[in-house]
C-alpha cells in the first residue's frame, strides 16, 4: 500500500533514508536452497557506488552489504544457501553529514520531491533527500543481485547499457566494449564523445540526460495476460526509478509510424524473423530477447542558480553546491538491471505457481 | 497473482472471453454513498464500441452494461448509491460466432498472443483472441466509468486524445475540437490528414499506429515515493493495454537531450513556471496537470498475407479476413482514460488511508 | 482491502446481495487444464440450499450456478477444461421479494449486522441482510467446488460433519452414517437426539448452536512458517463464516489442561503416534490428517419478541416472522468445507511457487 | 506470499533467525506525524524477554530495539515523529551459541517444526529453532508497540491476561492485580495456585498449557463484512503465534449450547445489554469491548525423554536439556497484545481508506 515493496512472490521491501543510520532491503519469498555468492553480490554494489563512470562525482562510499538473515551453511564447509526465510540486507551509512543540509531544510529544490513530500506527508527527512535520495536504490541493487543469482539457475540474464547521453547517440553496438569505457556504452567512439560532452557541461555547473537500453534473455511463457502483462510490470519497475521519465519496448514509440505489415514479427519454424515486439506478445514472453529502453532525466541538483520558493511560499533562489554527478548515467545502469531482475524473478515464480501445481 | 485485478483499494477484477457468454468486472473497495449515473456509464461504453471513429470497422455491438450488485436506492425515489460492497458489472455477448474462428484454431497469428498463450497455459480459448481480445477492455471502461464518477467528487478529471496517427502529427492543440472529428484529434487539419491516411491504408489491407496523449487534473500529494510512484503505477496501467508499446511523462524521451537547467521546472509563488515533470515529482503529484503519452502499435490483424507457423511448428501463411479496425485509435482512447482513472482513484483512496486516520 | 476476496494465488472474489439480481464469484488463478465436472459442482450447491437437513426451513431455492468464463472445450467433444483465465460463476436470484423487508428497514435486529453496517457505511441494502446474508455463502460453495476438483488431483480431500447440536454431543464417530441422517452427524443415536431437540426448539420459536468438525487429508509441507501459518489461514477462512465464533485445531482448547509430555505427538519410523497437533506443526502440514472444529452460534433470527432500537436510537421490539432455519447446521457444513478447500488450494499453489521454480 | 508480512495498510515484515545476527521488523504504512516514545517501546520489549514471570527460565537477554529508519526530529529539540516512510526495527543477537545445537541438527524434536520445515524447504537453520523460534515474536512485539502508539491517538487500547494455567482457572477478575503477580493473572488466589502448579511441573521436567484472554476498547465500524471480518483477521493474527491452538470470541465455544434467545445481545438506547458477540457483529466492531481467548499449548521442549526419528527416519530418543520455560504464559501475553494491535491498526487505516476519501 505505501509502496516500499516490489514483487508478489519474490517480494522486496526497502527501508532507510539517505542520511539516517543506513538503508536496507528484506526479501520475502526467495526459494530455498539457492547458493549465494556474497562476493559477486558486493561487486554488483560497487557498480552503483559513487565515483563510478565519467559522469559521477569522485566521492567514495564503500556501500558494504551485510546479510542479516535467510542464508545458512547447514554443513560445516558448505557455501551459504538460502533457507526460504526472509533475507535481510543492510548497508549502514558511514559518512552521513546531516548538518550540511540544514540550509535547504525549508527550501523546495526544483526538480526534487521536497515540495511533493511536504504536500503528502506534512513533514520530511530533509537530509540529503531522505527517502527520495538515489541512495535508496543501493538497497534495490543488493536485492536485485540476489534475484540475479536465482535467475541464473534458469538461464535468465539481464544486461543494461547506455545508448544516448547528453545528445550523443550510439551508431554501432558492440556489447564487448561496454565494460571498457566509463559510460557503459557499446559504441567506443560515442563513448569518447560522451566524455567530451560531460566535461563541457561539468564546467558549466549543469547536468545531462540520456537513454539506457536493457536486454533480457528469458524463456517463453513469463507474464500474465491482462493487467500484469510482463511489459506492464517491467514498466512499473523501471518507472519507479526516480530519474526515469519514459519507457518503451521493442520498436517502442517508433510503432506510431509503422504499418501493421511492418510491425508484425513473422514467425518461422526457426523462430521469429524480427523483434519489433521486444520479446513480449499479449503480455507474455515469447522466448525472444526482451528489449526495452528508458529515458533518464538530467540530475536536478545543478550548480547554477535556480528560482524556487520556501515552505512559506516566498520566492528564493538556490544554487546546489558540492560535488554532484553530471548524469544518473552510468550509475543508474545497475539499478535498471536490478528492477528488470526483480520483475523477472517474480514472474518466474508466479508463473510456476499457476502452471505446475505438482507437489 | 494471475493478474486479472488492478488496484489495491479500489480493486477491479475483470473476467470473460471475446466469444464466451460475456465479459465483466467486479469492483471491490468503491467508497459507499456515491451516487451513480447509469446513463453516463453507458455513454462511456458507447465511445469504445466498434464503429466509433474513422479507423474503426462499421460493425455494431451494443455493449450494454448491467449492474448486478453494489448499488442500491435506500429510499423509494432516490438515485442509486454505492453501498461499499462489490459492484458487479456484466456485458453479455449478443453476437458471438465462434465457428468462424475454427480455421485459426491451430495457427499462430503474427503480432497476436496465440503463441505465447500456448507457451504459458498449454491451451487457449482461440475464439476471437479469447482473453487477449480488445473486447476485454470493455470491462475496464465500465469500471473506469464508475471510478470517474468517484473522482469527480474530488475535482479530478481525465482526458485523452490523439496526437499522431499513421505518421500524421498534430501541430496545434485545441481541446474543443476533439469531439468534432472521427479521430479525437485536437488539430482539425491533422484530423483531415489522418482520415486520408486511413483511407489509403484501408484499401491496402494494412493498419496504422499512433500516439495518444492523456491529461489529468489532480490535486498535489497523490502517489507513493518508492516502488509505487504515481508514474510507475500509471505506466503499469497504460502498458497493460494490449496495443501500447511505450509510455512517457512530461518531457518524456526528450529529457535525454536536455540539460538539468532546462528540464527543472522553476517554482514561483504562483506555482510552477513549466511542466517538464508532467505533474509528478519523486513519484507524487505536484498539483500541476499530469501529462503522459502512449505509443499505440498498428493492429496486428491485417488483410495482407503473412508468414507464420501452426501449433505443430510447420510454416503456414495466414490472411486475416473480415472487417477489422485500421487502428486501435480512436477506440483505445476511452481505455487509456479508464486506466488513468483506475490508477488515480486507487491512489486517492490509498493516500487517504495513510494520511488521515481520523474515524 | 475491502475484504471480498480470499486467497492469494487461487483468489476468489464474491459479489452480490441476498435480494439483488444475484450473487457470484470470480476465481482468478485457477491452474489451466483442469477438467471441470459441472454436475458435481451443482450437487455441491444443492447441499447448501434451503430445505436441506432437519434444522432447515422447508423453502426451496434452486441455486443454479452458471459458469460465465474461464472454462473451454478446445476439441469438439472434449469435457470443458480450465484455461487459466478468470472463472466467473453466477447464481441469479429467482425469488427476491424485497418488499417484505421494508418493515425492518429502520430496525437493528439483535445478533445481526444491521447496526454495524450502518456504523461502517452509513447506508445498507436492508433487503434480507444484503451482503451479510448467509446467501453470500452460496458463492463460496461454488468456488470451493472448483477448488475441490483441483485438490482431488493432488489427493487432497476435505470432509465436515456435526459433532454437537443444541447441547447434544456425539459419543461415537462413524463417517459412514454422515449422509444417512438429516444432521450430517457421524453418530446415528446422537442424530436422533438432535432431531428431538430441533423439534422442541422449533415450536418455541427459538434457534440452536452447535459444533462442526472438519478433516482434511493433505500432504506434508503446505503452509508458511510465520504469519501465514496453515492454522492461521484456515482460522481466517473459517472465522469469516458469519455464524462461527470459535475455531480450534487438534486437541484445541483442551491443550490448556495438558502437560507437554502428553501433548507432544511422538514420532516413529511409521509416522506420528498421536495427533494432538491436528496435522500442523509450526504452521506447516505434517502429513497427518488436519483436524479442526468450529463453534456455530444459534441463528439470530428468532420468532420470539426481542428488545432493540431503530436507526433513530429509539427502543422498539421486534419479532422475526417467516420460515427460518433452526440452526445454521447442517447448511453451514458445505460452507466450512468450501473455506478449508479454498485455503488448501491456495497454499498448495503458493507452496509450489516458492519451492519448485523449475520452468 | 511467503507469509512473513502481516497487515495490508500497516504492513509489518519480520526477518531473522533465533541464533543468527539478529531479528527485526520493517513497518510499511505507518501514518506520518505520530510522535514515538522510544522508552515505552523498550518497556514493551522487556515484558516479553526471558526471565519474566514465574513460568519462565531465569536467563537474561536484553532485547534492545534499534530504530534504523522512518522516524525523524525535524526541529532541533522536537521528539522524533514518524515520517510515513518505512520504520526499520532491529534487535541484534548478543548471546548466540549455535554450537550447542549441533547435536539436534539431524533430530526432529516432537512438537517442533523441525520435521515440517524439512518437508517444506529441504533444509533449515537448526540453531535454536531458526525462524520457528519464539524469538521471532520479539520483532512482532516491537512492531506492535509502534502500532499501540498509533492506536492510542484513537482511544483504542488492548490488554491481555491469563485466565487459566496448568488446569488452574480464574474464578474472579480484577484487572488491577494483573501486574502484581508473576502470571499476569487477574485473580490473586488463582495466581498463587498457578505458582504451585509450575513448581510441581518444573521439578518433573514437564511443561504447562493455559488460556489467555484479550480485550480491546475499540470504536464501532472497524472490520470488513465478508472474508476479512474483524474476527477472521484477529483469529489469523492470534493463530499465527506458534503456541496457539484455538481462538474464540465473546461466548465462544459456549454458543454451541445456547439458544438464539440467550445468545442474541439485546440493544437498548443506552447500548447493548450483553456481550455474547464479543464486540463484533457481521464482522464489524459494534463499539462494545472486543473479547477473545486463545488456547496456549504446553511448550514442546521438555526435560523428559521422548521418542522421535532423525532425518534418516531412524528411531532415536531425545531429552531437551538447558533452562527452558515451563509455559509460554506469561511471555506470550505481550505477543497476543501485539497481534491484536497490529490487526486493529490495520483495520483502522483500511476503514478510513474506504469510508472517507476526503483529501
Amino acid at each position: 500500500m505505501a509502496g516500499n515493496s516490489f514483487g508478489k512472490v519474490f517480494r522486496v521491501t526497502t527501508w532507510g533514508e539517505s542520511h539516517g543510520t543506513g538503508i536496507g532491503a528484506v526479501i520475502d519469498g526467495c526459494p530455498p536452497g539457492i547458493t549465494i555468492d556474497t562476493e559477486r553480490l558486493q561487486q554488483e554494489m560497487n557498480r552503483r557506488r559513487p565515483g563510478q563512470g565519467g559522469a559521477s562525482s569522485p566521492r567514495k562510499e564503500p556501500d558494504v552489504v551485510e546479510i542479516l538473515s535467510g542464508i545458512f551453511s547447514d554443513e560445516p564447509d558448505a557455501l551459504p544457501r538460502t533457507t526460504g526465510t526472509p533475507i535481510s540486507l543492510a548497508i549502514f551509512n558511514k559518512d552521513a553529514h546531516s548538518k550540511s543540509y540544514a540550509h535547504i531544510k525549508d527550501i523546495y529544490r526544483p526538480g526534487h520531491g521536497d515540495i511533493t513530500y511536504d504536500a503528502k506527508y506534512g513533514l520530511r527527512d530533509y537530509r540529503g533527500g531522505g527517502r527520495a535520495s538515489a541512495r535508496e536504490t543501493a538497497a534495490r541493487v543488493a536485492a536485485g543481485a540476489i534475484a540475479g543469482q536465482v535467475l541464473e539457475q534458469y538461464g535468465i540474464r539481464v544486461l543494461a547499457y547506455t545508448v544516448a547521453l547528453g545528445g550523443v547517440k550510439i551508431t554501432s553496438c558492440d556489447l564487448g566494449v561496454i565494460e571498457k569505457n566509463l559510460y557503459c556504452c557499446p559504441d567506443r567512439i560515442a563513448a569518447e564523445q560522451m566524455e567530451q560532452r560531460v566535461q563541457e557541461v561539468r564546467s558549466a555547473g549543469d547536468t545531462l540526460g540520456g537513454i539506457v537500453e536493457i536486454r533480457a534473455i528469458c524463456p517463453a511463457g513469463l507474464g500474465e495476460p491482462v493487467f500484469d502483462k510482463l511489459e506492464a510490470e517491467l514498466a512499473h519497475g523501471l518507472m519507479s526509478i526516480g530519474a526515469v521519465k519514459g519507457v518503451e519496448f521493442g520498436a517502442g514509440f517508433a510503432v506510431a509510424d509503422m504499418l501493421g505489415s511492418e510491425n508484425n514479427d513473422p514467425i518461422t519454424p526457426e523462430g521469429f524473423a524480427a523483434n519489433n515486439a521486444g520479446g513480449i506478445l499479449a503480455g507474455i514472453s515469447s522466448g525472444q530477447e526482451i528489449v526495452m529502453r528508458v529515458a533518464v532525466k538530467p540530475i536536478p541538483s545543478i550548480g547554477k542558480e535556480q528560482q524556487t520558493v520556501n515552505r512559506a511560499g516566498e520566492p528564493v533562489s538556490v544554487k546546489i553546491g558540492g560535488r554532484h554527478d553530471i548524469s544518473a548515467i552510468p550509475r543508474v545502469i545497475p539499478v535498471c538491471e536490478a528492477m528488470v531482475r526483480l520483475t523477472l524473478v517474480d514472474h518466474l515464480l508466479r508463473q510456476n505457481a499457476i502452471k505446475l501445481p505438482n507437489i
